[in-house]
């Protein structure tokens, strides 16, 4: 950031005003803040007859890998909303929600990821251009290897584990200390 | 918004852009795209024996109403440490998440609250500069016809009835479509 989007001014600074706990960028002009705040990503896990939605990227980063449909919040939706979008745009499912199953927090990064447990309804088979492949697999089938994200193998192992049991928990977690269990 | 915050242009443009689903405004000097996420408002639902930590705001909007406390998430940290600072900003109270208890949406201000249950650790009555007061209310003391907003008001009712029946679920909710219950 260089210039205030408000006035044009390039007097950009630094700034602990008030009763803020935290340092904000104000403009040196016309005094307005710039507050950053962390993105949510919300997405789906989608099982169906003992198999999971998962989507391989067509797109950086990590074109080739597999993963669980999920993407930024936008304004103007619902975090469900959001998700169930998202599992649309990636993967061609539409789904409904059924509870919320994990918030992870990727502080280093800013981003938050909620990932909600969901049923499908339809699986047109016919990804948004973002995916090379949508498919359900089977636990056997998914390619474990070729999951980037540490915290999408973790949830689903833990989803995978959780449903041969057929009792669901609620997972907190944060991409430095680990997934913690929280039992209901 | 009205200058670009990287070259300073006024040539600012909404488009829709590639295989992006939602129109974005772009700077047409130097093509930078601004995106605009919800925000995430983080905070606890502190129960100690069998009263409930409340605080009366101080400063716009709504002074001298009741609230649960809570605020904006900032960059660098988890939605946990989120709540549990804003917890001892508002309220001067140290706490421990127990676990995830809300997750509310507001798509109209696009903002999205996650309220936790939290265990007291200490309460030193010193709460910050935005609380009036703070005070561990029990049932009967608290004054429901002074918590202003709707949402507030609904998750601590629900709270408190789960309490006495020692059993929580989690709860989803849109201020649009009222609160809906998913118990595990």
């Amino acid at each position: 950031m260089k210039y205030c989007s408000e006035c044009g001014s390039s007097r950009l600074e630094r700034r602990l005003q008030g009763h803020d706990t935290h340092y904000r960028m104000f403009c040196g002009e016309c005094d307005k803040v710039f507050y950053h705040n962390p993105k949510m990503i919300a997405g789906c896990i989608v099982e169906h007859e003992g198999k999971f939605l998962m989507c391989q990227r067509a797109i950086n980063p990590r074109p080739g890998s597999w993963t669980l449909p999920a993407g930024f919040m936008e304004c103007g939706e619902t975090v469900e909303e959001a998700a169930v979008r998202e599992v649309w745009e990636e993967t061609g499912a539409r789904v409904e929600i059924v509870a919320p199953y994990s918030l992870f927090s990727v502080p280093q990064i800013d981003e938050v990821y909620i990932m909600f447990r969901a049923r499908l309804l339809e699986f047109t088979d016919q990804p948004g251009p973002e995916t090379a492949e949508a498919r359900l697999l089977a636990p056997e089938e998914i390619p474990w290897e070729n999951i980037f994200y540490p915290a999408i193998k973790d949830i689903l192992q833990r989803y995978i584990a959780e449903y041969n049991k057929s009792s669901f928990g609620m997972y907190l977690g944060c991409s430095q200390e680990g997934t913690v269990h929280f039992a209901h």
